[in-house]
């Protein structure tokens, strides 16, 4: 057996934690032995435990209680719309649903929630989007440009709205380009401060009364990104002050999870205290819309080796799973590092982790250390929770995936 | 109405051609016009002209004829499986069909493609996987590790296979590096020279006979990448010289199209003499697996215009289709060029193009000159035939799309 938590082990278990660990030398998540699973419901298939998301609900109430900030969470389900996991989480009570467009919206009230407890907030808004959302009367609505601000006004006047504003202020994970959503260029997101006064003539027109502001400023932002979190909080008081019906300030989603050794998580506390230190005295409701905050590391991706071979100096491993399965290692350079299910040997090697589609992209990790596999073996791959699932294509008709919710 | 085939025109139709061009200002795909088209199905909306793809595979045979090389062409289905535009494939008999999966394989089946048409060449290989290709003894079936060939040995001993090889050079469309399949780095396709001595051994065990050599070079090549497709044939020589059993090449797939006003087409004729300059004598037949190049230029999206607004110095276009229905554009650099289906206005303007899915990189094209629109005016994004349709996804549940395949 392997001295697998061994600090001098080539292996980096850094994302161990109370519910995702190595026992007896097979990987349990929560009360579940992942292996077993593997076993019973095939590979591959996404797996997510419920009871983590629910911990981190419960942390982040508990961190804006502690600044005595008003606030509501809405769950991103554009992270994981699984039916099982919303229906569960609406069950709960613990969170509304953010739903960005009507098919999205027409799904959350189909897994329970609530109308009057889902976020709309859209872009591009067509025609018959807006004719869809304009039934929607207790729907949270955000308006991201003039144009659908106008045309929602035209379709139902004399409502609350909400504006998806541009703080022209962007931040995200790393510094990474891609998860961009304001700043330096403008972005497609949000009506910038130079238009606010035609978004006000628009309310007026319409007798539209903007009771929330809505902005996003990033992607997955973690604590050395909270200070950037902080100015652009301080130029959203430059949106808020203009409008005098103002009752809800959402700042977004964007919350991140490590996603590598060297990422630290978000300080919940810290986070707080940044919103407390610009909107405690507002008067203000604080809304938030986590995704991969709540579910990227609350499940997993469970494949099968299929192959060890070596070609040239390099020594690969196959997958029976393919980036179409979890696109943001191969597209957005965020991994899913892979991790044996059981440790059933002591020999260690580097491997190049691919998956079954015939795309020269399709790889999971590059150098990377693992007990030597045989055929079969189950290989997790973790922090799958989010924009796994939601985003997965049936390219090379290589989809087919189970999907399995745990509960404890 | 616009100059809008003046050559002084910002607007460049570099991509018009006999069955896709301005008539009366109104965008014709063959005899179709697509805003009718689009009034009559709705929007997005995959259209797709079925008689380009046929003439594509007219040139192609006649190409090959005029070099004298025996030939067959198997479309590369995971460019785009719809089951109408492959029903009608495999009923004109041009062609048989590529497939790299086996649920691919059995999808190639049900639209009508007999056994003994169909090419397989999938990667990663599981358990299950071999299992099923076991069955198939009519399939034209390619290994591309030792394991899957021992693999598959060990379950059908004595028939007739091929095997992927890696010849270690890489081609790509403009140098793109999400597109190399082979050369410098090991990649995870195909059997390395040095491990052929094994690969026949595997053979000899299981008495496999070793009929078909496989390689791919990589993808989207045009003309100037010519001479690097001479330079890897000319190392498949070195594979073809120790299988004595071999009764056909397999080029793989590769062939490209412009995306771009810069790109030239692929001048076919030199291509064939490319093929004959190595293979001419051969004895063998060569084979090919074109996917984008027949398809791609067949394939338009049809989509709305549903506002345009300015947002700091840029004039933004919005549509009602976001890149989870054509990613190639967001991800691989690869443009869909948005053209607008009816010329209505002489204002021209420069315009950021995108689509209605909540994220940053969701943007047709940048800077773009496009007739100024009114909402609802319809666009059509080019070159969508090819990995659009095929790797689409339900993210943020936009992926609702209608398809239409063209008879004439």
């Amino acid at each position: 057996m392997p001295e697998i938590n061994d600090s001098n082990s080539p292996i980096n278990l850094w994302w161990q934690r109370d519910d995702l660990k190595f026992h007896d030398n097979r990987l349990q998540l929560g009360q579940c032995d992942l292996t077993t699973l593997a076993e019973k419901v095939g590979t591959p298939a996404y797996v997510i435990r419920a009871p983590r998301v629910i911990q981190k609900l419960d942390a982040l109430h508990r961190a804006f209680d502690q600044v005595g900030l008003d606030h509501r969470i809405f769950y991103a389900i554009k992270a994981n719309r699984s039916p099982k996991l919303l229906t569960y989480l609406a069950s709960q009570g613990k969170c509304g649903a953010d739903v960005c467009s009507p098919s999205e919206l027409v799904h959350a009230l189909s897994c329970g929630f609530a109308e009057q407890n889902i976020s709309f907030t859209g872009t591009s808004l067509s025609k018959r989007d807006i004719e869809t959302l304009s039934k929607f009367d207790r729907l949270r609505l955000n308006l991201d440009s003039l144009s659908s601000l106008e045309r929602l006004g035209q379709a139902c006047p004399g409502r609350e709205v909400g504006i998806r504003v541009n703080p022209d202020i962007g931040i995200g994970y790393s510094d990474n380009d891609l998860l961009q959503y304001s700043g330096v260029e403008a972005t497609k997101f949000g009506i910038y401060l130079d238009r606010i006064p035609e978004a006000l003539a628009i309310a007026e027109k319409y007798q539209l009364k903007i009771v929330r502001v809505h902005f996003h400023a990033g992607c997955g932002y973690l604590d050395r990104e909270l200070d950037q979190l902080a100015d652009v909080l301080n130029a959203s008081r430059r949106f808020t002050e203009l409008l005098p019906d103002l009752q809800e300030l959402n700042i977004g989603g964007g919350l991140g999870v490590p996603h590598t050794k060297e990422d630290s998580p978000l300080n919940l506390q810290r986070w707080a205290d940044v919103l407390a230190g610009t909107y405690a005295d507002s008067g203000l409701n604080i809304a938030v819309e986590p995704g991969d905050f709540l579910i990227k590391d609350a499940g997993v991706l469970l494949t099968e080796v299929t192959y060890t071979e070596q070609r040239k100096d390099v020594q690969f491993l196959g997958l029976n799973a393919g980036f179409n399965l979890a696109m943001e290692p191969a597209f957005y350079g965020l991994p899913c590092e892979p991790v044996p299910t059981q440790l059933s040997t002591a020999e260690i090697n580097h491997y190049t982790v691919v998956g079954n589609v015939n795309e020269a992209l399709d790889k999971w990790a590059v150098n990377h250390p693992m007990p030597k596999p045989e055929e079969g073996d189950i290989v997790a791959l973790i922090n799958a929770g989010g924009y796994a699932a939601s985003m997965r294509s049936e390219h090379c008709l290589r989809g087919d995936v189970q999907e399995v919710l745990l509960l404890d």
